[in-house]
């Protein structure tokens, strides 16, 4: 299987530069930085490779339009590339999402289509059929992968003597691209995954050398609503290849990560978003240079406030 | 009255390199940019102008050290510089400060010496006279003044063709220097002050175009405690060289404008940091690229959670 190579990513960061924002690398203590993919529009690293993606397609397909499914970060960042790009975007939403994250969508001028939680899938790819649209997927793509990957482009050349990132993992877009940015640039940096306790099934997959599926309603369980996902073929293939470990967060981990976010570095951050920071603070035997990528901020305002 | 010029900040934005972060321009809206300083090591934007004065000195100055009196950014912000510079510093505080902020300035090493409120300007100069030591001011000084302008450096450098820009007024330094980048890169750019009604005495001097001196017990209405300061002579003739007009917020506005960073930006800023922000959503008549000065994060959490 073809891997998503850094001059892949070196491509995706010219074509993303308009549309996402070069976060800096903010100190956290003496031996973590933080990237704060959080601070990009829409609030989360997803607008690099939705942008990514977009931007690849040729006019024709352009003018055709584009399709994802999603209720979640993913939904907002193609909706609002499309904006960006003049590109018409459906959004298959399940019909039972929070009214604000349909509102979020809707924002930046996507059609947002309520289908039941059931008929997602194939709704959007009837959609795909119906209008010849293209089908934007939040990780099993190389554009995305690429796209995904101008956040490791970007640690490196920050900070290009890193010793380890940290990278959340889900479907493992992320940290699929940052890998293969940070291991063809700098090989001696290790790049970590982190992971929920209660979705841990990347830990398992590496750890068994194949794709472990858990159950939907078992990754569900944990509360980083964005770490709910799973590797996909494409995905795993770069896991493999790019990640040196994965380790594992308690809930009350990702919370302890919010607060210290929000109080010490001052950033307002989801669950999902703090679990890379989270394993940082689970441990102490750190080397100096240690780099935690914070994913997003797409917090609901109550649950942030319980957890300040 | 020698001002600051463009190449004094052009000097100062080479020094503090090391330790000021080169913070992005974030989108708010289609008009509003946010210049997030909040997200500088202190949480202010007030490492700039106290890193630039440290890093001028001699090292004869250096050995000596450094004194400055201060509870709030500004004493941070010098024991943060003074730790990096490995220069000795003496802050001096009032005793009914709050203990988090005492906390925070020893966390950096610097000595703190707390002494009646009263006692606090008197103290330092006595400081100084023992010790041979430098004072370092919050604003009344050229190498500060230049140390603020870097922001106004990178407004420009990132939004070449910006309008307006926002900037909070206190001691005036960071408008000084804001205001002489900005006039200096972009004279057509309108740089515009922005006031609590509650510590409006920047507006009244402007007005009268002599400094009107408010009593401190007035200023000290505002809840925006980092805005109670008043011009010096040399701020004052900054600001009447290169600030174009101040508004004024109030205190509702300035706490919906914490609200509104925090659920929209994912920014955790102070009232004083916000009030560019509130004076933007007061009024619907700006022009295209404002830009919004974000001055500082330091909350305290439980205000931060009543105003979310």
């Amino acid at each position: 299987m073809a891997l998503v190579t850094l001059s892949d990513i070196r491509a995706a960061a010219d074509l993303i530069a308009p549309a996402a924002v070069r976060t800096p690398l903010l100190r956290f203590d003496d031996r973590l930085s933080l990237k704060p993919e959080s601070l990009q529009p829409v609030g989360a690293f997803k607008i690099r490779g939705a942008y990514h993606a977009l931007v690849r397609l040729s006019p024709e397909q352009r003018a055709r339009g584009v399709v994802a499914y999603s209720s979640g970060n993913h939904a907002q960042a193609v909706a609002y590339a499309a904006r960006l790009l003049d590109v018409p975007a459906v959004i298959v939403v399940p019909d039972d999402a929070p009214e604000v994250k349909v509102a979020a969508t809707r924002r930046w001028g996507a059609e947002v289509e309520l289908v039941p939680m059931a008929r997602r899938e194939s709704r959007a790819h009837e959609l795909v059929a119906e209008l010849g649209a293209t089908l934007i997927p939040p990780f099993d793509h190389p554009d995305v992968i690429a796209g995904q990957g101008t956040v490791g482009l970007e640690v490196v050349e920050d900070l290009p003597d890193v010793a380890v990132v940290l990278v959340p993992i889900s479907g493992g877009g992320l940290a699929s691209g940052v890998g293969a940015a940070v291991k063809a640039l700098r090989p001696g940096a290790r790049v970590v995954g982190v992971e929920p306790e209660l979705a841990a099934d990347t830990a398992a997959s590496l750890r068994a050398g194949e794709l472990v599926r858990w159950p939907a309603a078992e990754r569900a369980r944990t509360g980083a609503d964005g770490l709910r996902a799973e590797p996909s073929e494409l995905t795993f293939a770069h896991l493999r290849a790019h990640v040196d470990d994965v380790l594992t967060v308690s809930e009350a981990e990702i919370g302890d990560a919010v607060r210290r976010l929000a109080r010490e570095a001052r950033l307002v951050v989801e669950p999902s978003g703090a679990v890379a920071v989270a394993a940082y603070l689970g441990r102490t035997d750190w080397p100096d240079r240690v780099v935690a990528v914070v994913s997003g901020g797409n917090v609901d305002p109550e649950a942030f406030k319980a957890l300040l």
